[in-house]
């Protein structure tokens, strides 16, 4: 325990690293079943702006309101089911057991015509607070399970439970409609404070997991298979927080953090005390800070007509309900003050049904009117159809909480494993972390003019960007907002840098030249893509993209050369050569590798394969420049190790390393076009550190902000700048764009670049190589690498793609074949998108190598199925 | 007064509009002298997590804290300014007197060897509080003072003042050292509750501004001119707010949205009690949300570590630091409680200390770093030396903060007439509604997957672009990242949906005809720009922008007409006919307009020169059709009504319109390029509006996000759409970013598409016509466009440009002629950015005209002082 008037300066910060870690890894803990709720009836959070603001009474209020007369007139609903998750002060404090008892009390004085079953259940309290309600009968070991990296340690299984009848004097014949209360409380500690101070004191824990688990399965039962289809149990649960949005759960994280994957919307109840307004307001921020929806808020009169301010400040957002005072007189258990508040409980079922009702609606109506009006990139409409469209309600890190209507209506969880078209990195923490940051910046700056300006975001990118993935060679920053502008930009700044070198600048400046004499071309590699603008896509060779009815305007300005790959086949790395690489005497150690490090290994720079390389590629330019007159080659540009769009190819790096160098000597400014590969999706911060080489030009984008927010950077050389220097501003490179370094893509940027390199926040990062760790399981990567349905596997950093066997129209981009393989495992969790027969998984920077093994042993079970499935199509037709 | 439990449902809200309208005006109301600062030494506002949590008490520490012995030895501050802006319950509280009270008991009880003079004074008072101070003395009349727009009734003038000089025994040998603490309450209401429930209960009101402005001169006295430059006052000052973060001010606004303007950096002083951590989180976060930044948190040990949860949650972000518990025995006035504090006010004093002097070197150091790392667009960077770099340091609104260096460090204001390249709408309230939707998507969404998915933000933003901009023509919508890629996208679409109406496409897909016999050209006018990406460079006519050595893949894929234009020139609109239309018989009445009205006005089409464009279309199309042989025109391009980067030509409406009507009979497809003009930028909606026809395809970007973030959308017909279907994916468009439809940017776009559009939040929206009210007064710009140095002007919508008279180099795009007039309007406060010799002054949909007319006054004198400095060169010339 610290002392009592401890200062914490920042110097004395750095000493609390533990309690930061332990934040990270119970968040961080995975979930060995999905977050997911039913939709079939209306689930509400309750918070509280403060503690001590009402949230039972207002529990009990509902509670009392939805299970009576008027009830059952306009909405009939038939169970209310309150849980209270965590409570502290237990059993002398029971918010459950207030609600049950309350509930009673109001039953009993107003007597409805109705029977209530009413019953209160604790499942697990700590040793302390066990002790105090079992009193002497208390004596049994305390539970200690450990499932999987879950954990919950300390509690007794308390299954306290008692229930009653609750009828009115009548007699059973009146009361023929039976209702049913159940009021639940999941764990109890004994002291009457935070959640994570009682947890601590009384050795009690419970990590994050364990505690959502716990409340999946309370959601759920009493709920499913009840009266099946057409018997419909009307229910509506509410789940009370403890304290304040922010206050600690029983792990330490913050309650707004912990229950986000469910993300169910809320119920505030505010503050009406002096201060109170202040209090709600700050409150019902944190929790939109976590993306939740606030469907009402409710405070008790205190005179201060604090509904006012509210009101003007949430601008008909949210409606706002007051309670009247809560006397200080308790004698008569506060039936009149219930009896007073009547309405504005009514009132609030109300909203909260019809907030559901509206919900559920406009669920179901998303995919047709999405299918109406959206023009989908990349998508054939008619190939998709209404049932087909994923309603994506949230994210939360890795997963989407999508919609699903089976038997009933669900809110279920998908791992984003094709990482949002390969933008994602952030894992649950990162993205509320970002989320503040973005409120922050967006308050602060909004966006803000770039030329000739300077302001603190995109300063700090910048030198974020030249000391990271820049380092060493970088000097200069140019912002644009997606990979495609940052490719348009490189190859204008390689073009200049060309002319310059080569003289031409000079001679077109005086005149000595004609421009029409000079043509530029880059050269790239056959199957790399660098984006959709019709710049970009000159630098592309012919595919399905660039045709005719596409973009009548491509040309294809580029030498194309075909690029040796590499790939895991039968659980050994295998080098394949193009058809136009007919090299003699190829030794079998250049070929096959038992480690993908081998691939890498600098050695390999001495092989008589290297000279072959080298050869080759003096060859194919010789070639060009013979066959062409006017035109240059003005510069190169690849995408480092991977084509992602051309397939997952892994490339040689040892080809693309002598690429470059024999480039680099003949003054051809290189461009790597890191959008895809950069910022540790292949393990490494920057693909050049994996290539062991660097470029003139380099283009970054997608995971450079996290995957949150669109913005690219072109970083170059000082020589690649000075080609622009001058007298004029004609000479300057007049490119830009309107939101050029805006200040929300800058701070997105800085906070995820720093994230991911930081090993206090990134657990995966080896901070003495400053690589990824392995995320993916090697053993079932060989295992996969040997199925028969599979061609090649590529497994490195975030990324572990496959291709599938496939022949004829079952191979290639417009490919199908993966269809039903990629439907089974979105059934599974995993939300995948093929591209053509090559599936991936994708995970982020900071996935727990135990998640991406979760996801590893899915696909290996949905490739044999797949490759069952096959055999016997194979076995039908044949 | 309200029902004391009222219910506030959705229906009963819409009642409270007066309310809200109040929050806007308040917001809104114009500011007389720019809100600056200075940096000379540093101002911290300490604000509370909650009521009652101590603030005062902290600040009362600080000041003896900071005018102590230890202080002179480190840091010498001599003055310390405690401003109390707001205080009720006076004059029983006064926290202003606490502080000095509790500083000469401090002082008397330490007894250090200083002289001290200490201060306390009040300067306005309500009434019933002044009756309250000055017993039966009182019977003054109540000040009431209202000019230009601002405030302040109901007070009366108190200056009430004592001082007292605080010297130890020792006698004044001794005491060489004389300090200064001034103590000072700006406002004081008699009643003890919310200061905007007092202000309006007593009668005393104060708006914004004038409280803003009282705040900004008590900064001011007592710091400039006193001892000069060599002999610098050494001051420390702090704010205290009333109450907590978010808790209204007297005019109702929350006090975190009233101080925002300075954004001065902030101490919060959490709350230590059970619930605090939850309190002082969400406090923090709102503090965030509007852009503050926390220096240091505070609070009082209450027993219950509340630090602990504090730090995990910060992670180094900001130091905490625990103040020991405050006894309930006051009867040593605390003066153990001070002494066993001293340590902590001195490590926050240190804290206050270091974060400005840090704050101070990055504000200097930044320009020269900008200038060694970053890479501008559209700018050569020899011509911007350090001195010429601008630190922005936020935005409030249509306003930059930016620091100045002159004398001494300020940060001040600036309009930011620019618009930040014509992105620019919010107003401060639109903003940070703005930064918490920003908050709230980050949250709920990061990014997500669009293809084949549908996620709220993205479908409510098609909704309304397709019920706003989009409607009676478009059908589908198509998100992009920018207006360069909106604009590849339509060129891909348009050639698409031209090769299905002529029946090439079929052709093609049956081979009947070849693709390399088929050139599509795009038709465009001269001098509009449409983005910097080569296939939006190749719908424009050459230009600088366009040269080899900026883009040699360029070579201008266009038929290029010359427009005819419209401008204001002594009051006048005038029509100018460029030399390539030679029209017969000209009538006066189509040549000039007394009104800006009258050459929108639909009559026109009628007229003899609607026949001559029609003609002059014909002819041209014909000319070129019979010129070439395969090539097409497959589109038409145009920039509604205003080309922007082409020097902000206003088009003749009617020849836009005879164009489109000539292409569309032609079945040429038409684009809108209105990423410029769309949202309200030329006053309605979309430009569209103004020239009273429809697109098939139209692009919007800038504005569309209330200029927060980048996002764009291509919306097209369905009959456009039509010629993508089939069964084939490749038939499909193929296009696309990773960031499509992001979900912050269509958030931001939902926000402000409705925001601009509401007469309840857009005060300039003339509703029944759906257009913007006048802005610019027109008598002003009929005066500057009588000026001799001007040559046009063209005020429109959020606009207003001019040329200014130039020849030879002045004129044109690379023109230096405007910068002095621009260098003087920054000094007054307009950040203005020249296209060559045109400059112009860009508002937000929503700023007020009183703005707008203070700004035209300023650029009114500041052409008069340019006209005579002209003069003045000229008679020395000549």
């Amino acid at each position: 325990m610290l002392p009592i008037s401890a200062i914490f300066t920042s110097t004395h910060i750095r000493f609390f690293s533990k309690p930061f870690s332990i934040h990270l890894r119970r968040l961080l803990s995975t979930q060995s079943s999905p977050i997911e709720y039913t939709l079939s009836h209306p689930i509400y959070t309750i918070w509280g702006s403060n503690t001590g603001v009402g949230k039972t009474l207002v529990s009990a209020g509902l509670a009392a309101s939805i299970l009576s007369p008027l009830s059952l007139s306009s909405t009939p609903i038939t169970k209310f089911i309150y849980l209270k998750p965590v409570q502290t002060g237990f059993p002398s404090d029971s918010d459950s057991y207030f609600v049950y008892r309350k509930f009673s009390e109001i039953f009993l004085h107003r007597r409805p015509p109705f029977t209530v079953f009413a019953s209160n259940q604790t499942l697990k309290a700590s040793t302390p607070a066990s002790k105090a309600t079992l009193g002497a009968g208390y004596g049994v070991e305390s539970l200690q399970t450990e499932e999987g990296g879950k954990w919950e340690s300390g509690f007794r299984d308390l299954g306290l439970y008692e229930e009653r009848k609750l009828q009115s004097e009548g007699g059973e014949e009146e009361a023929a409609v039976v209702l049913e209360l159940i009021c639940k409380t999941m764990y109890g500690w004994r002291e009457p404070v935070s959640p994570h101070l009682a947890a601590e004191r009384e050795g009690a824990m419970v990590s994050d997991s364990v505690l959502l688990d716990t409340l999946k399965r309370c959601l759920g039962i009493g709920v499913e298979g009840e009266g099946g289809e057409d018997q419909k149990v009307s229910v509506l649960s509410v789940i009370e927080t403890a304290g304040g949005v922010a206050s600690p759960g029983p792990s330490g994280s913050l309650q707004c953090d912990l229950y986000r994957p469910f993300r169910l919307p809320a119920i505030l109840v505010g503050d009406g005390r002096l201060g109170g307004i202040s209090g709600t307001i700050s409150a019902y921020e944190s929790l939109k800070l976590r993306g939740y929806d606030v469907v009402a808020i409710v405070f008790e009169d205190r005179g201060l007509v604090n509904e006012m301010p509210l009101l003007s400040y949430l601008r008909n957002r949210v409606p706002i309900l007051v309670l009247p005072p809560v006397p200080q007189d308790m004698s008569d258990n506060l039936m009149k003050w219930f009896d007073e508040s009547q309405n504005v409980f009514s009132s609030l079922k109300e909203i909260m049904l019809s907030a559901f009702v509206e919900r559920i609606k406009r669920l179901h109506d998303m995919p047709k009117k999405a299918r109406d009006i959206f023009w989908w990139p990349f998508t054939q409409h008619t190939l998709v159809p209404e049932e087909k469209v994923m309603v994506i309600d949230s994210r939360c890190g890795e997963h989407f909480a999508i919609h699903k209507v089976k038997n009933h209506d669900l809110m279920t969880q998908q791992f984003d494993a094709c990482a949002s078209w390969w933008t994602q990195g952030p894992d649950a923490t990162l993205q509320i972390e970002l989320a503040r940051d973005m409120g922050y910046t967006a308050a602060r700056f909004g966006h803000v003019m770039f030329p000739e300006n300077v302001y603190e975001p995109a300063l700090e990118c910048a030198e974020l960007l030249l000391d990271g993935v820049g380092k060493g060679w970088a000097s200069r920053t140019f912002f644009s907002d997606n990979g495609s502008t940052a490719i348009e930009i490189a190859l204008k700044m390689a073009f200049r840098k060309f002319l310059f070198d080569h003289g031409i600048l000079a001679d077109l400046l005086h005149s000595k030249t004609d421009e029409k004499c000079v043509e530029l071309k880059v050269l790239a590699l056959r199957g790399s893509y660098h984006g959709d603008t019709l710049g970009a896509m000159e630098a592309q060779a012919p595919s399905s993209y660039t045709g005719f009815l596409q973009q009548p305007w491509y040309t294809g300005r580029g030498i194309f050369l075909d690029p040796p790959t590499v790939f895991m086949c039968n659980g050994i790395w295998k080098l394949s050569l193009p058809e136009t690489m007919q090299f003699e005497k190829l030794k079998a150690e250049d070929m096959s590798f038992y480690l993908r490090d081998e691939v890498f290994c600098k050695s390999r720079n001495d092989s008589s394969l290297a000279d072959s390389y080298s050869l080759h590629i003096t060859q194919e330019l010789l070639l060009h420049s013979r066959s062409r007159g006017f035109t240059h080659v003005g510069a190169l540009i690849i995408e480092p190790v991977i084509h992602a769009s051309g397939g997952m190819q892994m490339i040689d790096p040892l080809f693309q390393r002598v690429l470059v160098k024999e480039c680099q000597s003949r003054k051809i400014p290189v461009i790597f076009d890191e959008v895809f590969t950069g910022f540790w999706r292949l393990g490494a911060e920057s693909a050049a550190d994996l290539l062991c080489c660097q470029p003139d030009i380099a283009c970054y984008a997608k995971l450079m902000t996290g995957g949150i927010i669109p913005m690219s950077a072109t970083l170059a050389t000082d020589a690649v700048f000075d080609a622009f220097v001058g007298d004029s501003k004609l000479k300057a490179l007049l490119h830009g764009h309107s939101y050029t370094a805006h200040a929300m893509g800058c701070a997105a940027a800085v906070k995820s670049i720093k994230w991911f390199k930081d090993p206090q926040t990134n657990l995966n990062l080896i901070s003495e190589e400053m690589l990824l760790r392995e995320l993916w399981n090697m053993e079932l990567v060989q295992q996969i690498s040997s199925l028969p349905v599979v061609q090649r596997v590529v497994s490195l950093g975030t990324l572990c793609a496959l291709e599938l066997q496939a022949e004829g129209c079952n191979a290639g981009y417009g490919s199908l074949y993966a269809n039903s393989l990629i439907q089974n495992l979105r059934q599974d969790g995993i939300y995948m998108r093929p591209l053509g027969n090559v599936i991936y998984l994708m995970c982020g920077p900071c996935t727990s190598p135990q998640i991406c093994t979760q996801l590893l042993e899915k696909l290996h079970t949905g490739l044999n199925e797949f490759s069952q499935a096959q055999e016997k199509l194979g076995s039908y037709v044949s």
